[in-house]
């Protein structure tokens, strides 16, 4: 079984998707443990009502990359709870290359836009003013660049006249907890196969 | 009654789809010319099938551009011909500011991909060797960056595992023959305004 361990910094709506996907029985994983940089984010509470063993790591004195010592005592938790997926779930920090080498395509987070289009914060206000007529969200595998990995699957959303950056956020946010347990599924099976920056998915195994 | 001009460089499938609903009766319009930079191009032959003025205009010494005389020479021909709105159907050079100016803000494009993602040329091959899982096309006002100008609509594809650029290509063509006739409608009941960067549509005016 697939152990993951989710890394978020904020209430952890995509986390509490894919527990609750695993409870109901539609993704064949178990949550390892639940990492966050902000001690009273609302993931970690999350966690813990879900009886996921749920650690605060202090980031500090980087603000935007998870980096130092702090990068050290992730990749530490992550292999005492032998986890297999790193599942980034809204983490406010910078991967940098030793924990992406610790876990070479075993990284995976999700993006509310439809990359390459609005990397980086507040995509759905990006979008929004930049006056695209679709958004979306996109799963992928974190390589060392900004929003700039693989993509596993992508969904998409329509931006309506009378959208307004909550709404068309909490659109966005409908399909996140939609792809995430979508996209863990996919690799739960093993069923992903990279092609150059192409992820190809192959038959279920029982019809191969 | 929108009488448009049509420029294009190519076989002029979107200029069919457009004449095609005019002539459906679906798109309250009319072609009163057909432009293009290639004197055999496949566009004006089209054009000329039915009935529609057709004329080559040689674009040297400029080879990715639409500047100098050939620009004078195409601004001649619009307003010889009385044209409304100027409607780039697989142009492929950059309209420059004294065309801007004179058809300012009644200057279309077509685009086959989610702008702002992939401008430029072969977008759907872009599209494929990034590994996006949603491609589509966009029709959007021109300005006087690269695909760069308001959004008026996009339609999405999905890109699937055993895609080429042919087939890529194709199903995004499909839409556009869809996009552009229904963006043109828009436009020709006078339902766009813009906001920013956002093109918003008002009621049909029989419903306000």
């Amino acid at each position: 079984m697939l152990k993951l361990a989710v890394i978020g910094s904020g209430s952890g709506t995509n986390y509490l998707a894919i527990q609750e996907a695993i409870e109901k029985g539609t993704l064949d994983a178990q949550v390892v443990c639940v990492l966050s940089d902000v001690p009273d984010a609302l993931i970690l509470e999350r966690a813990r009502q879900h009886d996921t063993p749920a650690f605060h790591v202090d980031c500090a004195p980087f603000k935007t990359k998870l980096d130092g010592e702090a990068e050290q005592r992730v990749i530490a938790l992550l292999e005492q709870h032998d986890a297999d997926l790193v599942v980034l779930a809204g983490f406010m920090r910078l991967i940098k290359p030793a924990l992406i080498a610790r876990f070479a395509g075993r990284i995976v987070n999700i993006h509310p836009a439809l990359l390459p289009a609005f990397p980086g914060l507040h995509s759905w206000k990006q979008a929004l003013d930049y006056g695209v007529k679709v958004a979306g969200c996109t799963v992928h595998f974190v390589d060392e660049g900004m929003d700039t990995g693989p993509i596993i699957l992508q969904k998409t959303v329509p931006i309506l006249d009378e959208d307004t950056v909550e709404t068309l956020h909490a659109r966005i946010q409908q399909q996140e907890h939609l792809a995430y347990p979508e996209a863990l599924r996919l690799i739960a099976a093993n069923r992903l196969t990279l092609r150059g920056r192409r992820v190809l998915q192959t038959l279920p195994r029982d019809l191969n």
